[in-house]
């Protein structure tokens, strides 16, 4: 017998579509609902196994789910949130953005401290995004972060904590705030360096294309992901990217100096270092 | 008929190895002969058909063949153009050093204004480097760059353009400084920041690898590489890299001031602008 009675999953882009399409794939659910604002992607969804039905608006499916996923861009939440307050407000639900204290803040504050909610993060983005790239075991062998906060509500830590689980993936569990610090530097610090790199390559249009190689097209891979998405979760983790960026120009600033001042086995010890750390990462 | 007789490969890491493979493979040259310092890779080169024979000196090869090939690290190519000036000046060569500058101006110093040398860089390395890492086709729709001097000798540089083309590749002209200049932005700096931003990663080492996802890993695929060549290489093109990096500061000081200063719709059209060049560049 499946876990869930009925799944609700509002946005159906690439997180939340693959997760819908998982679900009813591992039987996780006895029925996956959807809603996108776009009436095709919904016929798309159900076309292609990803929801079982979906519904013209999202109120009938807050109203009418056991368990919610809201795979939305960042800035539409708030709007969710408040539909849950006036309709549903003990609903079980969680989210998927990349940034949790914000997300976490909003909740407490518009639904109130005890909503039935813990944030997620499913660390399985890509660059590419919207239902015609969902990808089936998208969540296998990866983390999701889960961020309870102070309210804790240990039901609902360990219901969201198996369903990500039942999908495969390593639940790990922190505050909001240590979440946005340390994906700061996992992710959003890189996107942040790479999108400045390709900046410079558009006032350099002279260079024919030719001249990238694999190195830099793997490396700047993610510069292709979307930008009004990025601009959300730069200023939505605002305080610790910065803080992150300064830490980036110092450590620059040093090896800029090893290579100034002619420091050779200062800069070559500093590589070997770099590469072991990444290599540690793999 | 091949193209070549005898064609020598000093230096049989991923590029010389692979550029055996595919020349005996191909039947380009009626002969490749090998050097490496380490007479075990010699062996391998052998018995894996990326060489048909070997000598225990350079010496043997320089003064037998008919074209040169010089794979080796760029620390290590003085000492071979100093056995060129000494037993067979008029020797058809090339190298596949990513500098070129500095390359060049030595084989002038060295061998002198005549020397039948023109430099070569493909584009196709990648952060693997030794024999176990030879490629077959590595050259293939690639692009490789010769960097022919003022002193031009039209006949040597079709030559080494000939060769390139039978191993598959697309081959650009142009001077060893433009080549510094263009690819000090294409290649080192890029490898340049990587290595900066994985120095941060050691100083956080309390982050768990679960937290990279694989943004992360193919963003810092480059900070793999050899640390010894691209010490090298960093301080061959060292000042056009300084450059570069300066000019990378301050465009990363643009962009932290949009997100310091909140000025969301900037940020987004920048990130807009970046996504749209690099895929242009694909």
């Amino acid at each position: 017998m499946p876990d869930f009675k009925k799944i609700g999953i509002i946005g159906i882009g690439l997180i939340g579509g693959s997760i819908g399409f998982d679900v009813r794939k591992k039987k996780i659910a006895e029925m996956v609902i959807g809603y996108s604002r776009k009436i095709e992607t919904m016929e798309k969804a159900v076309k292609n196994g990803v929801i079982d039905e979906y519904c013209k608006n999202p109120e009938d499916i807050i109203k009418n789910v056991d368990f919610l996923i809201l795979a939305t861009p960042i800035s539409a939440l708030s709007e969710y949130f408040k539909i849950i307050k006036n309709i549903n407000p003990q609903i079980t639900f969680t989210d998927v953005a990349s940034v949790k204290k914000i997300v976490c803040d909003k909740v407490q504050k518009i639904i109130g401290k005890n909503a039935n909610f813990v944030g997620s993060h499913p660390i399985s983005g890509s660059e590419k995004s919207g239902i015609d790239f969902i990808k089936e075991g998208l969540f296998e062998n990866k983390t999701v972060i889960i961020t309870p906060t102070k309210n804790k509500n240990k039901i609902v830590e360990k219901k969201i904590e198996m369903f990500w689980e039942k999908l495969g993936s390593k639940v790990i569990s922190m505050s909001p705030e240590q979440h946005d610090r340390i994906l700061g530097f996992t992710s959003h610090l890189p996107h942040f360096l790479i999108y400045t790199l390709l900046s410079m390559g558009k006032k350099n249009k002279k260079i024919s294309k030719d001249f990238f190689g694999s190195g830099f097209l793997d490396t700047t891979r993610i510069g292709k992901s979307n930008p009004e998405m990025w601009t959300e979760i730069f200023f939505s983790n605002r305080k610790n990217i910065l803080k992150w960026i300064e830490k980036f120009e110092k450590e620059l600033k040093n090896f800029k100096k090893y290579l100034k001042e002619k420091e050779y086995e200062k800069l070559k010890v500093a590589l070997k270092e770099s590469k072991l750390f990444r290599e540690g990462i793999e």
